[in-house]
């Protein structure tokens, strides 16, 4: 079904229509040329740990906008109601997923705190625009994504690993999708790490964490980037009392130019 | 007196034993090739405004580290005292400045969360790399800062204007400077405006709303960069109950290199 309905989503607006409208796919590959985001919202109470966490790791969690208490709107959308336009949320209660609803219209508190925080996919388009083949979408997957034994610099009571995604790159253009990544450090910079799972930690790359293994071409190198699903794992391990995410992969579509998260 | 003690002052750590000893000097120009950053000091209650106006403002903004309530360290100079090693302070009660120490060793509070943010010396070091000349340090003086009709996105209680410094820069060098500065995401990044003082709402560039009055040579034009004395105007606008913040051209020296700061 999400091929269909990507066919025909051309703007930011209209693709947040159908998500609106109940449907459920991953958001990679959709409006190319527009910013996707993480998100997470939390209570008021906790809004400054969670802001001061993403200041603290700004590689894993680079905040692109944080509404108001009780606010479900985003300059980077004006017309979006974040409660129903991300194609999959997750709710957690205490740390502990409880729910993967298609909207959260029925959360009755007026005192949450939504945090906009860049994705990959953004820096995406600009490998893909600079030669570099992008595998899991070549294979029609969601990102593969990992749990590091890296800790995060801790805030308040958030504290979590380092989460990352990781592209499997021809290792002729390693390079290449360095220094175009690095450009853009609004979406997560230049990679982490290149080459050795084991220095992050990571056992068996077929078997992420978050999204889906993606298979590699001979000659690919594991290439690691921060990953904006590190908020989500800080709220699995510090178990805050109520929270709601996106589900990993799938995003808000925002109205913002990846363009505008390039320097240099 | 500061020429002489600054020829002596090689490394961070002198250099901050020397304000420590109480000596007044603008910082500008010493310890070459490491990053000086502005300070504010505000009450725990305030800081979750402080945090997200500099979010919502990250060009004059850019939030280097930030402190736990009550403690005047930094992970960016891990042998400083923020209440010393600054050469001159400001205290700011209600929005008005009330005095400029040397210290401020004696303000009994242990509620206080220290904002260090980027500063545009860390980007002047790399304009004069690629041969753009800085007329203010040739001229012997502070960099010439001034509030514009440009209004920050508020957040909370805090609001306020724009503050940009100027720098005159050769036409012919405008295009480096720019290029140049906009790698340096974390220390205010590319100008906000080239040419024209009237645009930002500045009437007369002989008279600075900080620093001191810098000439241009024949051929040079006005260039404006987002400036961290930012924080400072929108204390006045804002009026909270209590601050600390350095005085401008009077930095925080950090152990940072100016190169980390770089991106691509």
């Amino acid at each position: 079904m999400s091929q269909a309905v990507h066919a025909e989503a051309q703007t930011p607006g209209q693709a947040r229509a159908v998500f609106r409208a109940g449907a459920r796919a991953p958001t990679n590959g959709w409006c190319a040329g527009y910013t996707q985001a993480n998100l997470i919202s939390v209570p008021a109470d906790c809004a400054y740990d969670v802001l001061l966490f993403c200041q603290r790791n700004p590689k894993p969690c680079p905040v692109l906008d944080v509404t108001g208490p009780g606010s479900w709107t985003t300059v980077l959308a004006p017309d979006a109601d974040l409660r129903t336009d991300v194609p999959r949320y997750r709710v957690w209660w205490n740390g502990e997923l409880a729910d993967e609803p298609t909207d959260v219209v029925d959360v009755r508190r007026d005192d949450l705190v939504t945090f906009v925080i860049g994705c990959s996919f953004t820096f995406e388009g600009a490998l893909a625009d600079a030669g570099v083949p992008m595998r899991h979408i070549d294979q029609g997957r969601n990102v593969a994504m990992y749990r590091t034994d890296k800790p995060c610099r801790p805030a308040g009571r958030m504290h979590g690993p380092l989460v990352v995604s990781m592209r499997q790159i021809p290792a002729g253009l390693v390079e290449t999708a360095t220094r175009v990544s690095s450009l853009m450090p609004a979406v997560h910079g230049a990679p982490v790490h290149v080459g050795d799972p084991a220095a992050l930690g990571i056992k068996d790359l077929s078997q992420p964490d978050f999204g889906d293994p993606v298979d590699g071409d001979a000659g690919d190198v594991p290439v690691f980037w921060a990953c904006g699903v590190t908020p989500q794992a800080a709220l699995m391990a510090s178990r805050p009392p109520f929270a709601i995410t996106h589900a990993p992969g799938y995003m808000l579509i925002t109205d913002v130019w990846d363009e505008t998260c390039r320097v240099g």
